[in-house]
């Protein structure tokens, strides 16, 4: 018998092993997305305020500018795709503390797949907001002389600044959210993971 | 017992069900795979040549100016996106062609967690880049006029064009990137299985 092993061919010989194994990693998992996850919902919302109440007013020969941020399409983008993790993000939440107080683990394919798919269009629609934000705010602070675009941060020093703030906020949020898809990944296809095979190490 | 169910409680009862199962989605899973690598690497030389060798060269007021791609650093960021990506998955398509010819399955786990990292790290690199990228372009084709950043696309037409062909091949290639890295992730995580639990329909 190769119970000794710790791992059987035939799982239904090592159950209590198997069992606890499943259940300390499923702790785990479900502690580290509900911290994840109430962690994105903070910084998404304070990302998205930073960005959303910026303005700067400033004199030029006695006409007064205002610059704020929906003078740039990609961070009107980004305060929108903030708002939309943050509001995802908080009904996770919701979904996590109910399973937690059930005590139930995650065993419905549908639902699994529901989560995984939402985290993951979530996860790169505010990783591609983040570099779109970050590419204007590139052209922004350096400007782009061969095409005459010139730099305007030092111009509107203090929102630009605000701004960086609330990019560097989005860019937490937008690695959080591809840590997460990584765990619904998890959570999802082991569900349909297939034990007898395991020992076997060819690839 | 409960075999009659097609899935029993202990796998050992169907082996042959879900042996053949596994094979079924197996084979399909790495010809999905084999093609959607193929694609990539054709797709994303050519992006990278499409915007590497684009040039046009205009007169204004007897004075020579040329455009190239490396007037702007995101299409060279997107160039070196597309070149790691092409190279990524040459490597790849040989690792598969390889399991193929051996006609083994994915089981070894530090290997399924090298190609799920790779994939997933491509996947967000390369979508990064194409939001990079495009978010220049906007501001090349229709300019920004809040700043004073002039619309570059009407002087140099054919040189946006191509720019603009090049962008989309980089988009296909990384939405391919994002659906492998969801069949890598059920590679891995499938390994991390417990079927014992599988008939519980609780979450």
């Amino acid at each position: 018998m190769s119970s000794y092993l710790g791992v059987g061919v035939s799982p239904g010989n090592v159950p209590v092993y198997h069992g606890n194994n499943l259940k300390v990693i499923d702790r785990r998992v479900r502690v580290a997305e509900l911290i994840l996850r109430c962690l994105i919902c903070g910084l998404a919302i304070l990302s998205a305020v930073l960005i959303g109440t910026d303005t700067q007013v400033k004199e030029i020969f006695s006409i007064q500018k205002k610059a704020k941020f929906t003078d740039m399409k990609s961070l009107v983008f980004l305060v929108i795709a903030n708002g939309l993790a943050a509001a995802y993000s908080l009904v996770q939440v919701l979904r996590c503390v109910l399973s937690m107080i059930r005590g139930s683990v995650l065993f419905n394919k549908p639902l699994a797949w529901l989560i995984f798919s939402g985290d993951q269009i979530m996860a790169y629609f505010t990783l591609a907001a983040v570099a779109a934000a970050a590419q204007s705010s590139v052209f922004a602070k350096l400007g782009q002389t061969e095409l005459q675009w010139m730099k305007i941060c030092n111009m509107y020093r203090k929102f630009c600044n605000q701004v960086g703030e609330g990019i560097a906020g989005a860019l937490v949020v937008s690695i959080a959210m591809v840590v997460l898809s990584a765990i619904s990944a998890f959570s999802l296809f082991r569900l349909y993971g297939d034990n007898k095979q395991k020992n076997n190490g060819r690839w």
